[in-house]
């Protein structure tokens, strides 16, 4: 992957989210792999994926499916957006095929029903749950959290800005790239601590879909001093 | 305070996120009062404040100067912007003055000297500790947190939201009050539960000043739909 686009694979990538990363890194140039607990569910999503874009008169692309662990062995950069329920066992299951690899988690880790509720785990974060788990073989880093899936799957660009943590500051740079691929801007956001920030901040988010009937994001300002 | 304007306290208001927020509610035509640990720190910062105006060419405002205990009685609303380290002995200090009146806590919990990383509290943010201490006479909502001191300081309208977080919609719905006339969009953020999101937020902007050498704030986008 010295000069060509790395290897994309979305693990749990089946919903919204996953989905709608999948165009828009294929589209973006990437060969991009979703992944699923099943090779059939992987698949469904691709059909619907297709399908959903040909409803949508967006640019067909070519997207793989595959099980979560062929998916992340294939992979040279693997997201994961699975419900926080599965978010350890899915780690414990592709643990060995991440070594050396960066792993992008989306993983907001929500406690139904009270989603709109933050209610952090003892460890911090999703993110760093992840870190602990897969130790220094990989580099977590967090990043998408905010993002609406409803505008993620719109042809156009988007309004909201994509915060990154991550404990090395080049494994975040690479996952910076890939989110403007995919027609955000990204940023530095500090350690895989920090990932409890942007965590949090989506059940706040959740909150106010509810309160203002919107598909709320944040962006950054005050940059340009 | 059926018809007028709520007088306004803002404790440990002597920094420049007191003291620019003071200045912006007298100058909506709120009556306020600087507190600080002792009259003469309040008045030194009154004064400070009077000169910092006139340097810049700001209208002159009024704006009193109490200890911190007295400041809190003779407010309908009081405001906190002190040091994590000083947030609980603070609250001891003013609580029977809060019995029946909103507390507006500007607190983050910031441990030093790593400020850049979410260090959240146990009892999940200064905010809950605060309603937690208080109890249910007081109702204890959290903003201003992202607020950067640098842009509260100057004179114009302010390029950032305001999240704000509170067990009540109708406190909330006062604060946001205060937050417009301040100059500033505010929104309703959820539960107090949810100031761990804003909280932590601080300190991912923290690393994102550092970063990109700015005053980042946030601001939500995707609500008008």
């Amino acid at each position: 992957m010295s000069d060509s686009k790395p290897v994309l694979a979305i693990l749990g990538g089946t919903g919204d989210l996953g989905t709608g990363l999948a165009r828009r890194w294929a589209e973006a140039g990437y060969r991009v792999i979703i992944g699923s607990r099943t090779q059939d569910k992987a698949e469904a999503a691709v059909a619907d994926l297709q399908q959903v874009m040909a409803d949508r008169g967006i640019a067909q692309v070519t997207v793989e499916a595959m099980g979560n662990l062929a998916a992340a062995e294939a992979a040279d950069i693997v997201a994961m957006t699975v419900p926080f329920a599965h978010h350890s066992s899915t780690l414990e299951l592709v643990k060995p095929a991440l070594k050396g690899k960066i792993l992008i988690d989306v993983t907001v880790p929500l406690v139904p029903p009270k989603v709109a509720r933050v209610q952090l785990p003892e460890a911090g974060s999703a993110g760093q749950i992840a870190q602990n788990l897969l130790g220094e073989d990989t580099q977590v880093v967090s990043a998408f959290q905010n993002v609406a899936a409803h505008h993620l799957q719109e042809g156009k660009g988007l309004d909201c800005d994509v915060l990154v943590c991550g404990d090395k500051k080049d494994a975040r740079a690479k996952v910076i790239e890939l989110v403007e691929a995919a027609g955000m801007r990204g940023f530095h956001a500090g350690s895989i601590a920090n990932a409890a920030a942007v965590e949090a901040m989506t059940s706040v988010l959740i909150f106010v879909n509810k309160q203002y009937q919107c598909h709320a994001g944040i962006k950054l300002t005050g940059l340009a001093e």
